[in-house]
């Protein structure tokens, strides 16, 4: 097998193949290593790449005894999760730089799983808007989206099967709808966030990008310590708000209905909602949790270096230092009554089908793009996955939401199966 | 039996006798009616008796079938808490009139479990520190200690042998010391606060009086919806920190001492402990979620009605008021470091000896007293009970509190049941 056919293996393959002796780990890590030499001069998803720890860790895994579920495979992590031994930089080198002794509690659990680090991927400062280096596989001159734009752009380009990401407004799903991959956030709180430097704790999730549904589950199920049916389900009840496809493009717009009525000649239900009340001002609520949090995190190091903070980052903590305590617990406590309505709402469901993105990735590197679809979702804490759709008349991916209550995140993984299996999308960038 | 000694009678005792058919009732709640009618223009512990609506239930208790671990128990209910059908006033009468047509949940777990409401108690002002008209049974000079003030005097002055109060600071177990009864707060959030007139919900834990520790026990069983051996251990082994005896007065710190050694000779294992290095800075940082909470859950209310407000409580929602989302949540970090560090510290024990109040009842109504004791414990989120232990040569009497690790609230009681023996306390009040 070339190289990049190994490259291109997705996480259940290759350990299938690693499992019957037919794929070395050595193989497989040698394989990503060199696309990652090909390709990261251009497209720039990685902050660094750990080869030489990657391929000791492959090297012991031909003479493993214990093989973990995920045994063998090569994984990136986002810059703001602690890998031992290597920086983390959080996107800002100049003043935030550590290396840890320990790794992040989901490192740790991928390690003991059997994944190799093969390296940390390039963030947004701080998680938050202020861009990453890292151009978008599908057409370079376009944003891959953020924050975790090295993480999604990766496994677009098939420098690796799997990687490590976070969400605290659209940081997982809008770069995965951008880049035309996976990209999947459980219930808030259901993976630990331990050695993850925050941005605001009552929202941020840790999530994960793959190229199919399948491999989600199974990082998932690590990282979950659960076990996870990844099986499709059979035809769902899916939800569609019309209010949603309004804020989406045209074109956009246009898409998602396609295909919920693609969805629906293959057997799928689906039935119109109207949004809670609670809705309209979710936007400004979380906007006031994130900043609050953001605040009280970065105080510290902000009085020292805020000239050194990106534009983006800099507005947010500034912002979240004049907010009182009062307004604070206000929005906090708006935030969970909307939660609850939506989980009422969400309950009589197996999915809302959304668009993720209000359109495909946008030209430039300036922006990081329109994270205001998955928001919501994630101030509710509730889990969400992006699929890729489809292709733009552009050549950008097109990408559709699936969102589940809380406590379902296992079986929105099975109605993704599902949607997956219809949808069918089996392109790749042209890199 | 005399009304007096009917009145007299604790929970599992009136539960006994109602059970073997010697005791009806409505002789119980009559004997309860007619001490509050002899003792409460003087005592002033009731802010609304339910006569008509108290004897009713009694009498439909007489004959029925199904009879819960409360079945015919009179219960005083603090009036912050709702009870369908009474006013709610939470000691603001002018200004915070509500008639319920629900139960509190915690009520509604006593009724459900056979109990009888006899009425409604004095709080001070929203449960903070404004006094309520209420006296200390033992010297009606001096404070019956607040904010569940009512509460502590009616169970105190056997006008009933249960009542429902609530702890966000010392507001159970401070009273309880002053009144000379057992006075007991769960785990917070192991008992339900829904309607209950909010203080700081991060720190607002609902807590029984009893005259004994099984009282306590039965109805915290009922109210955790646990099943609760109220049986005593075996010796235990008690931490005691010098600090905290320094912190009271050398009457109250030498009678806890000498409680300690009396309760070693019993068997009993006394470690001198060292308290965390977070506990010097815990009263401000509890002062401060207290204050960011009580602001914002009073906001509204206070926008319209600020002049009426008593002077504490407009102090603390004024300071509230100005404390920035930042300092909150810096606040509540710390706070919950202590937590971390409190039940790391507890665990190793089956108990922390320390006393509930720095002095007895103070004289005069105007305070409610010093809760700086109990804070901590509050603030820690952990399980605590007060313990009448004697009487100072002034006639007060003289308290215990024990504390223990969150999870750990029936063993508390078991242990405090085997301090109770040993004190053997028997005094009452001589109204």
């Amino acid at each position: 097998m070339a190289p990049l056919e190994l490259a291109a293996l997705g996480v259940a393959e290759a350990r299938e193949r690693i499992g019957r002796g037919t794929l070395s780990p050595v193989a497989l890590v040698e394989a990503c290593l060199e696309r990652i030499g090909a390709l990261d001069a251009t497209v720039q998803a990685w902050v660094h790449v750990d080869a030489k720890g990657a391929l000791a860790a492959a090297r012991l895994a031909e003479h493993a005894a214990v093989r973990g579920p995920l045994h063998g495979i090569p994984v990136a992590v986002k810059d703001i999760f602690d890998v031992a031994g290597l920086p983390t930089t959080a996107g800002a080198p100049p003043f935030a730089h550590r290396r840890p002794d320990e790794d992040a509690a989901s490192v740790a659990l991928l390690r003991a799983a059997g994944a190799i680090v093969l390296g940390k991927t390039h963030t947004t400062q701080f998680a938050y808007r202020d861009p990453a280096p890292t151009r978008n596989p599908w057409n370079l001159a376009h944003t891959p989206g953020g924050s975790s734009s090295g993480s999604a752009a990766a496994v677009a380009a098939r420098m690796v099967p799997l990687a490590l990401g976070s969400q605290t407004v659209g940081s997982v799903l809008r770069p995965a709808a951008y880049c035309g991959v996976v990209g999947f956030k459980p219930t808030h709180g259901l993976v630990p966030t331990a050695g993850v430097i925050p941005l605001a704790w009552s929202l941020d999730h840790v999530g994960v990008f793959t190229r199919e549904v399948a491999d989600a589950a199974a990082a998932f199920a690590v990282l979950a310590r659960r076990s996870v049916a990844a099986e499709p389900c059979g035809p769902p009840r899916l939800a569609l708000a019309p209010e949603l496809l309004r804020r989406a493009s045209r074109e956009v717009a246009a898409h998602v209905q396609a295909t919920a009525d693609a969805f629906a000649r293959a057997g799928a239900t689906i039935t119109e909602v109207k949004l809670p009340g609670s809705f309209d001002g979710i936007h400004a609520v979380g906007q006031t949790v994130l900043g609050s949090e953001a605040a009280a995190s970065h105080e510290p190091r902000f009085a020292k270096h805020a000239d050194q903070y990106g534009p983006e980052i800099r507005r947010l903590v500034e912002a979240g230092l004049t907010i009182s305590a009062v307004t604070y617990l206000g929005a906090n406590r708006a935030r969970l009554a909307f939660r609850e309505e939506v989980l009422e709402l969400l309950a009589a469901h197996d999915g809302l089908l959304s668009p993720t993105a209000p359109a495909p990735a946008p030209e430039g590197l300036a922006s990081t793009g329109d994270a205001s679809l998955c928001a919501p979702w994630s101030f509710a804490g509730v889990p969400a996955i992006s699929l890729p759709s489809g292709l733009a008349p552009s050549g950008l991916p097109l990408a559709i939401q699936l969102v589940q209550a809380a406590g379902a995140s296992a079986r929105l993984l099975s109605v993704a199966a599902w949607c997956e299996r219809q949808l069918a999308f089996t392109r790749s960038p042209g890199l």
